[in-house]
């Protein structure tokens, strides 16, 4: 049944680069995490051009090959030549002609595409969006970044920029921004800014069983840690759960507004605070869009976890090859 | 040369009906305007109906004739039936089965947008957006509307609902809104809170030549009267513009950072304090987004004013039937 036609995905992150090899309907066949060698441009292709080699023997051995191979970067893929041309997270990667090094090693057609279109991909062919036209997916994590999908095809804008979600104002005198602006949504409600508005409210209020991860000889606190202490039944921890999940509310609200979408997909670390965290982006959302695109617009978690960018990458692959 | 394949073009307002017939390229060859009949869906279609026979027999006079019908109405329009289902702004349209009836009349074929569509249209294919692929169209008058041309097509979202750009939140605790929501851009930037602004500001400040139009007994403040006085050099209208282009720039810097555009066009009322209101606007949008696609999106005045809507409506007409 997977025999002839089968793909290869891989999702390039910060830390690690995640592989895996799908069927046609994009179920994983084998699935791998390394860490990624971020260094040297030329280090860095040898171990992309290793876990292919490795994916394709594994597959052999089971009695079927490879037709296309997907890779989802951090950075800016030219829409043209689907090739990258910027990642300030993962610098190495502008150096490297990683496309033509991994297409002459495997002689298979290659297609590249921002991380966040990936698994915005994935969940559309394979996750909570099958079947839908128009689409964003959010991640929200140590930034917040979006893919959209729009009458059913990735949409990347003029230049490839596009899906800056996480850089929407929301509060023109806000605090600045890593990118220039002041009041991103970012600023507010991207991981370590959950973190930091935890520690600022902290300050004036230690009734939290959450106060002691304020002071650095406890440990680290995280937005994992946070929410951990929510789910737990802390109240403060709750409420900026609550308050986080009212500012990204406001953005999915104004792309709503803008865009009439079929459905919103949330992903990222921080959505592991699931459903405390989705009611109030539902909720806060609907206090701010139109009625009609609102009731529309189905507004749900993702369901392919750390597994979108992968399988996405497969599929576009598999679509786009 | 115009003989074959003319157009004709009907953008229907809440105050008026503006027609007109143009040749295949868009050239305007007989233009009109009158009052609507608002009040019986019956007299609207007769109206209608009449406007289209007059403007068939006028081309008629001059050697051609009509070969297909646009219509853009302040209302949705069913993306698939392309009827309208809903104008709040002008309720007779949902009454009159108008689609139908200039279809019966005319024996043509009719198509029906949004009337910020069609006026995004106009200006993609015969104004200050000719050649683009992603563009955003916004209207600023009575109120903020939109129409947004995404890989080189009218880009209508789900529903049809597509453009609320007037309604995106930008001040989350600000002014309640006609919509529901509260610190829409509209509640700050449309015609009506620009003067509310004026208004408010002036019983604070009296040093300005405008505060004589705060009284009722000076007539009526309006929009034009503020850019006026600005375009004059007073100073206190100056800063009500400028601040009025900060926050129309926070808006259009969103959808740059989302949709990576290729231009941004700025039309209605408002925008007849040109370079005054769009240079702010420049900036802001500038400070505000990121510098790649901010630096390929043009940020300029609509070209065709007024007719924007008929000639869009004339060429959808040519391209969509």
């Amino acid at each position: 049944m997977s025999e002839g036609t089968n793909y290869i995905g891989l999702d390039l992150g910060e830390m690690s680069i995640r592989s895996a090899l799908t069927d046609r309907a994009g179920e994983i066949l084998e699935i791998g995490q390394q860490t990624i060698e971020r260094k040297d441009p030329a280090v860095l292709s040898e171990q992309v051009i290793d876990i292919i080699r490795r994916l394709r023997e594994k597959g052999r051995a089971r009695g079927y090959d490879v037709r296309a191979i997907g890779v989802g970067v951090p950075g800016l893929v030219n829409p043209a030549s689907r090739r990258v041309v910027a990642s300030p997270n993962l610098p190495p990667l502008e150096h490297a002609d990683l496309h033509e090094e991994i297409r002459r090693s495997s002689g298979l057609d290659i297609v590249f595409d921002n991380d966040a279109n990936m698994a915005a991909y994935g969940e559309l062919t394979c996750g909570s969006a099958v079947g839908m036209k128009n689409v964003i997916y959010v991640t929200i994590g140590t930034g917040i970044g979006a893919g959209l999908i729009l009458d059913g095809k990735i949409y990347r804008g003029s230049l490839g920029y596009a899906g800056e979600f996480g850089h929407m104002t929301l509060d023109p005198d806000g605090l600045e921004c890593a990118c220039g602006n002041q009041g991103c949504l970012e600023t507010i409600a991207s991981g370590p800014n959950i973190v930091r508005r935890t520690r600022e409210r902290l300050f004036r209020d230690r009734s939290s069983s959450l106060s002691a991860l304020a002071l650095p000889e406890k440990g680290e606190m995280t937005p994992e840690k946070i929410a951990m202490e929510a789910l737990n039944g802390d109240d403060f921890s709750l409420m900026i759960i609550e308050q986080t999940g009212k500012w990204i509310g406001t953005a999915v609200a104004n792309v709503i507004n803008l865009l009439n979408l079929d459905m919103v997909v949330l992903g990222g670390g921080v959505m592991m605070a699931g459903d405390l965290l989705l009611h109030p982006i539902i909720q806060e959302a609907e206090r701010r869009s139109f009625a009609s695109p609102f009731n529309h617009c189905k507004i749900v978690a993702a369901t392919l976890g750390g597994q979108a960018g992968v399988i996405g990458a497969a599929m576009l692959a598999r679509d786009a090859t």
